[in-house]
Order: C-alpha cells, then sequence, then structure tokens
C-alpha cells in the first residue's frame, strides 16, 4: 500500500456554491419528486436521464439567465486525438437543451409527439450569493412535435394537478398563461417589429416588463423611456421608448380583466390589424376553453398578459405557476410566494439541430422553491424520527445485541447497535439523541441473567425533562424492563404511539 | 428574440462514452435503487448526497483503479480571483472520497458513529469502451467512527439483505470475506514487509492475485515470477519474486477449507509469528462468529482469503458479493455471473485531512452491474404497458378528447390524448403501437351521436395478428363499441386482463 507522502493536508471544504444535503433534505427532496413523477406518468410522460455532461456545441447559447451576464457554464476540452483538438465539454445548465439534443438525435426511433419528463440536478457556473447555488435540481416536462396548443394546456392541467399532488392545496396557487404572440402583436402596434433593427431593444423591453411586478407601471415606464434611479440612488439607463410606446406596452400588461373572456377580448382589442398578434389571442382562447371544459377554472388557471418568462427562445403560449399564500422574506416584510414553475412554447430548439422547425412545449419546476414552499406550509421540514439504538454494555456479547437488531429490523423497526467504543455509556445515550431516536434498549449482566431488557423511551424523556408537571405524563416512567421476548413488542407500541 | 445565426448546424450527440437513458431504463434502476435505500434505511444509515463537484485536492489521488492508468478526472479550473489563481474543480469518481471529506467537514456535527448512503452518478475520464461508460452509478453505504469489526459484519449482513431484497434469491449470490491484515502477514512471512521498499512490488502482487480467478495458480505464479506470455503471445514482465515466495501466497490464495473454522485454523498457521496477520485472522473470526450468531451463515457469507480487492487503501476486513449463477458472455461461454458489490474498510482516508485517524468500513454496488443480473433473471427489463391513447377523429373535438383522458387519468388509469397532426388516422394507431398502449379509444362523429366510444384492445390485436387461430381468442373481437359512460370501466378491465 502506498505511504501516505509529507505533503500539507488538503482541506475538507465543499467548493464554493456547492452544498451537501444531509438525511431528510435527500428523501423528502426525492418523496415530493416522486409524487410528482407520478402524475407525469400517468400523463403519459416517459423519463429519460441524459448524461450531465453535453458537448458544448450541442447545449449553444441559450442561457436561461439573460439578466445575469456572468452565468456560463463549467466545461473543459478534451484531451486532443489524432492531432485533433479534443472537443470541449460542459455539464448541463438545464433540461432543455439536452432534450432538444435527444429529440434531434432520436428523431427516428421516438414516438412522435414525444412526451418526457427529466429531474435531476443542472449546473451554473455563477457567482454563488445567499441561497444560490451552482449545482441545483431542475424537474421538467415537455412535449416535442406536438404543434396543437392542447399540447400547452395540458402541460398546464398537469402543472395544476402536480401542485395539488405535493401538497399545495387549490386556492393556494394560480397558474397564469399569456402568449409570446400577442407580445409581438403589441411590441409591432408600438413601432418595434421583429425585426433585426430592434431586436436589442425588444430584449429588454421583455426582461423589463417580467419584472413588473417589482418596478411597478411607474418604474416600467422610467426604465423603457429615460431612465430610473432605484431606492439607494443608483441610476439605470433607459431604453429610450416614447412615452406612448410605452404606454401600449403596459397596457398589455395591465390588460387582465374580471374573467378569461375579457382579458381575451381586451387582448384582441390590442393587437388588432397585427396577424401575430391576433393568432395568438386566438391560441389563447382555445387554451382557456379545453381547460375549462376539463374542469380546469380561473380557481386555478388565468389568462394573464402580465406573464413574460425572461427566456429569449419562447414562440408561443407561456404560463407561470405562482403560490399565492403569504410568506415573511429575510427582512420580515409579508409576501407572496411566488413563482415556483413556469414553461413555454419554444419551436425552434430542435431546428438548431436539424434545420427542420420541431414543435415543442414544456415546463420547469424549482424544486427547491417548492420545497421551500411546502416547508413554509409545515408539510415538510419536520423532524425525522431515528433509529432504535440497542446500547453496548458488554462488549464482549456484541452477538447478543446484533441480535436484537436483527429481531427488530426484520419486524420492519429501524435499529441500530452502538458501534462507535462502548466504554462510556453517557456518550451512547447522546448518541441515540443526536440520532432522533426514540428507544434506546440496554441489557447489562444484570438483565441478561433476569432475561429482560430495559426499554427507555427518549422522546418521553425528553418531553418529562421540558415539563415533567404536565398530568398525562406524570404517571409514565421514561425507562422500565420487559422480558427480552417481548421487546419487539413493546418498542414498537412505542413507536406507534408517537407517529 | 435572438435570430437565429447563420452558423453551421451544431451536431446532435451524445458525448463519446456518455449515454442517455429512456423509460424504463431510468425507472427500473430507480425502483431497484428505492428498494436498496429502504433496506440501508432499515439499518440505521441516512441518505447523504454531496454535490458532483468537489476540489481536485480534496479528491486526492485515490483513483480505484489502479490498472487503467489513463483513467482520469473529468477537470477545470476556476476564474482567477483578485489575482490569486483559480481552485481546480473536478467531477468526483466515486462515493467514498467525497465521504472523507465530508466526514472530515462536519466531523463536529455528525453522529459518531456515522452510517451513511448514497446513491448517484459518478464520473471517470477514461478511454470509453464497449459497455464501458464515463459516466455511472454508484451506491455506497459506509459506517465511519466504527472501530469495531461488528461495522464491518453489519455491512457484509446487509448486503445479503439487500441482494435478496432487489431479487437475487439465496443461493444465488455468495459474500466472500478477507482481512488485508493476514495478506498482510503472508506478505512479510514472504519476505515482502510493508515498508517504502517494497511498497511497489507489494501493489503489484494485490493486483495480479486480484485476478487469481482469471489466471489461475500458473498464471499468477508466473506473472510474479519470470513473467507471463498470453494467448495472444503478448508477454508480461514479471514482477521477479522467487517460486518460494509466489507459493507461499499461493497458498494463502488458495486457503478456503471446506468451512469457515477450517480456514480460519489454516490462516492461522500461514501468518504464525507476524502479529498483523494474527490480528486479521482474529477479526475474521469474530466477523464470522457475528454473522453466524445472527443467522448468515456459509450458504451466504464465507471467509475466502482469495478476495483480495483491487484498492490500495483498504486496511481491514475486506468482502465482494458475487452472483453465482451462471450466464453466456459475449463470446457464448457460460461462466459464472460474477461480483456486484464490494468494499471494505479503509481507516486512512479520513486522516488525510484531519491528521486523526478515523476508522471506517463500507461498500459499493456496481448498479448497472447488478440491473443486468436482474434482466438476466428475467427480474427487469418486461416490456411496459404503455398509456391508453384517445384518438382525435375531428380536431374541432378536442374537448371531448382531453375530457375522455382526464376521465381515465382521475379513475388512475394512464392515458393520453393523440397530439400529433390527426389527419392521417394510420399514424394515430402506429403511434399508439410505438408507445406500447394496451388500448387505444376511438370516437368520430357517428359514435358521439349515439353516445358511444370504439376501443380497440391492442395487445389482442397483436396476438390475433401473430396467430387468428389460437382458441381462446377467436371469438373475442379486438374491436368493439360500448355507451361512453362505460369507457372508463371497460378499459379497466381490458388493461387488469393483461396486467
Amino acid at each position: 500500500m502506498a505511504k501516505p507522502k509529507k505533503t500539507p493536508r488538503p482541506k475538507a471544504i465543499t467548493p464554493k456554491g456547492f452544498r451537501d444535503y444531509f438525511g431528510t433534505e435527500v428523501t423528502e427532496r426525492k418523496a415530493m419528486l416522486d409524487q410528482i413523477a407520478a402524475v407525469y406518468h400517468l400523463y403519459g410522460f416517459e423519463a429519460l436521464e441524459t448524461s450531465a455532461v453535453e458537448t458544448v456545441e450541442a447545449l449553444g447559447k441559450f442561457l436561461p439567465d439573460v439578466d445575469r451576464p456572468n452565468v456560463g457554464v463549467f466545461a473543459w476540452q478534451e484531451e486532443p486525438e489524432a492531432e485533433k483538438p479534443g472537443d470541449w465539454l460542459a455539464l448541463r445548465y438545464d433540461m432543455t437543451a439536452p432534450l432538444a439534443r435527444v429529440a434531434a438525435q432520436y428523431r427516428n426511433e421516438l414516438p412522435s409527439p414525444y412526451r418526457r419528463y427529466a429531474m435531476g440536478p443542472v449546473w451554473r457556473n455563477e457567482k454563488p450569493g445567499p441561497g444560490r447555488f451552482r449545482q441545483f435540481y431542475q424537474c421538467d416536462a415537455d412535449t416535442v412535435g406536438a404543434p396543437s396548443v392542447a399540447a400547452d394546456a395540458e402541460i398546464c392541467a398537469m402543472l395544476s394537478d402536480t401542485l395539488e399532488a405535493v401538497g399545495i392545496p387549490r386556492g393556494d396557487y394560480i397558474i397564469r398563461v399569456n402568449n409570446r404572440k400577442v407580445l409581438d402583436g403589441v411590441l409591432e402596434a408600438a413601432g418595434l417589429p421583429d425585426t433585426e433593427e430592434f431586436s436589442d431593444v425588444r430584449g429588454i423591453v421583455l426582461r423589463t416588463i417580467d419584472k413588473h411586478d417589482k418596478f411597478g407601471d411607474e418604474g416600467v415606464m422610467a426604465l423603457l423611456t429615460e431612465g430610473r434611479k432605484d431606492e439607494s440612488g443608483d441610476f439605470t439607463k433607459g431604453a429610450g421608448l416614447a412615452t406612448t410606446q410605452v404606454e401600449l406596452i403596459l397596457g398589455f400588461v395591465n390588460g387582465r380583466q374580471v374573467d378569461n373572456d375579457a382579458t381575451i377580448a381586451r387582448l384582441g382589442a390590442l393587437v388588432e390589424g397585427a396577424q401575430t398578434g391576433i393568432d395568438g389571442v386566438d391560441e389563447l382562447r382555445q387554451i382557456a376553453n379545453l381547460l375549462a371544459g376539463q374542469g380546469y377554472g380561473p380557481d386555478r388557471i388565468v389568462i394573464d398578459p402580465a406573464v413574460v418568462r425572461g427566456l429569449g427562445y419562447y414562440t408561443g403560449p407561456v404560463y407561470e405557476a405562482e403560490l399565492t399564500f403569504k410568506i415573511e422574506d429575510e427582512k420580515g416584510r409579508v409576501r407572496d410566494f411566488g413563482s415556483v414553475a413556469g414553461g413555454g412554447r419554444y419551436d425552434d430548439l430542435v431546428k438548431r439541430f436539424t434545420g427542420q422547425e420541431v414543435p415543442a412545449t414544456g415546463m420547469s419546476i424549482g424544486v427547491d422553491r417548492l420545497l421551500a414552499a411546502l416547508t413554509a406550509k409545515g408539510r415538510m421540514g419536520a423532524t425525522a424520527q431515528g433509529p432504535v439504538v440497542v446500547t453496548v454494555m458488554d462488549r464482549d456479547r456484541m452477538n447478543d445485541y446484533m441480535a436484537m437488531v436483527t429481531e427488530l429490523r426484520q419486524a420492519g423497526i429501524r435499529a441500530e447497535v452502538y458501534l462507535g467504543n462502548p466504554k462510556n455509556f453517557g456518550n451512547q445515550l447522546k448518541y441515540a439523541d443526536k440520532r432522533m431516536s426514540p428507544v434506546a434498549i440496554i441489557q447489562g449482566g444484570d438483565e441478561e441473567a433476569k432475561g429482560v431488557v430495559q426499554i427507555k423511551d427518549l422522546i418521553l424523556g425528553t418531553k418529562l425533562a421540558e415539563n415533567a408537571s404536565l398530568e398525562e405524563w406524570k404517571d409514565r416512567p421514561n425507562q422500565f424492563e420487559v422480558p427480552r421476548g417481548e421487546m419487539v413488542a413493546k418498542v414498537r407500541e412505542i413507536i406507534e404511539g408517537y407517529s
């Protein structure tokens, strides 16, 4: 065996912007993803797991967060082979780019339409910040090859079912639907047609109105005309549009009416004469009808022109799921929880590879956001019960202690024997405490001779320590003796009493 | 929106050595990992998910496959910050190195002993080959901070339970246990003590006898003395040991006797006078006793000195699970399926970081190997039933078709409406076929007027097409009409008949 070299010790640290997940952090996320996958499966979606690594060429430059210029990928170059420079490889930054690659690569084998879901980590090489990590989970569902807006309606219905399946009750969320074509019609009407000349300013408009809920009408007006000074005094240069242009755009953003029919009528009026816009309004009407026909009423899904989505690649319907219950933010201000999922139609991503237009639509759930929401609702983050701990009073009798845990496990009870140094018994109980064990088993020589074990009810013990006078506990001992043969039954009784 | 540039189209390909997993490839692996996690959990192990990315410094040079010098990591350098060069980061190549880092980093917070399991992909930058990928799954369980061999015995028992839980019946596997200390004692007795001088030759001996089942006694003797010419005529230089030295080593490798007691006695004789070896034999005796005491007899776990494990870092007990049923290899030769999991005690890995010795032991399951074994046993890889497909006869009635799938889903039946271009009805049935749909629903204008739907039993249809004369099917129509209100019940009846 190689001897350790006399080099300085390596630092035991997670790389900057990465983190570790322990115990229930892993299992609760997994349980939520399992619930989501069950809904997707019911809707006919198939699992797809691509590798974490893609060629940089295949990933393309479709990084979602256009607002954050320092966002990038983690990339490296392969070793050169036969004097050809190696390919550049990178970790995927989302699930959509790999799907577009798969849809192109396997276009002759996959069913069309292809409904697929994908869950897993993605990586972004960006400056880490509080709560912002460089590896995080996404959970996507997309339909490739379905031109009809029925596919978009289906995704919205599935998103609604998914939120309820994981435990967000109806009334605590709303799915808002818009259409980029309508926005295109409005921009055209505002003198900003979809041509190379106006490409940049249209991008700015898009990103600004995506933040409408943050800036308000006034802020958007300032940002799109002369510029805006924020609370800290920083000035953001304006986009230089005329007030009348921005008024038209704001009229669109604020176009939501009392019900979907009224909203659609209002949007129709706004895009009058612009064919793309008219098509977009018609699509929204179809989506609203399909959803209403399946019982997804305005308590769950509404047409709302305020939804824009930051991504450049959307070409039709866009949708966003927002949680409407209140939470306190880090500064103690009460606000809506906000967006946890979103998506839309992107008909050009597969075309990058094949040259042929392939319609596609899909959504991505922000896994960490949704988990945080469920924790805020008290549906996650409960203290999980640890295993029963069989303590070691006599290290020569390890066989007996292991027999106890084996019996407990065979009865389906999570259990372990203490495997540290057994000399200090206090350490064993401290360990059981740290493990959140409900019960500790103790058997020294005396107990063995009498054919009994001591059962220590650790949850009751904690309660007694906290408030020993409480009526309901005062007559219950938190440690007692039972015949060895009754150990499993007694432990089960205690555990079931607390679960 | 940015316009697509006139650059050449990217290639839609998976990078070399990577692959995509579709549908049941994903869900069957997941189901197996869930079964494994349930056993680990029952044993008191806690989930840990570290990020895919570690600092190269933390990973260290502990790549498992010492035989393959071109094995490496995927690594890249962070951007420099404040004139300091950026850290080198890399994708993890196994689950053990990140565990050692975590055990050191959180040593004050984690319970001790710390039992953890980890499942997920690992990455190796090696030359891809047939069936060898650069990203693959591992599934590990380790106990950190438990000096007692009871921890090793527990891992072996858990491995046995795990194999049975996923569907490998008792008798189809064997877990073989050895101890590096015994091997050390034998090497010492053979004049190869654990000193810097003999470090290289000991490494060669280790890797050679790890391949004893491939080379046989003669091959090992040749490789460790003068060298060996293989079937193709290639000559491998020998390690230059004397025949008597190798005989001692081979006596150890072949030391397994009729039962554990006899094997232990034989090993005791071989290491006589070498304290490390004596300690090792004593540990094996304890492990055998603990396992026998819990009912894990020689039909499941045996002491076998032929198990060496390739890894340099093991310091005590090593263990390997082998599947003993026969399969045909790619050349049509019948052979044992072979190893699917293994591990051992490594007391020095955490010490790299902290300077303090932290005992640890654990195992890794080769997820793909185990899945392949289950497929070979017919427990995986069955054709999964697809969703019910509701066809679209009239695109203006999408609302009705979507109402049908909604009803089916609400009854828990996986279903989807055809979302491609509905013009060619034949394409819709071909799609249902590709989706492995058990049933297609058809409702044109006539059926709608009559208040009925057509149900097409696609599985029966396939059977009839294959062999229409079979008695049991000849009177069953594979397409028939039912009242719209009975659709869900009838579909359920058909699906349940086939599952």
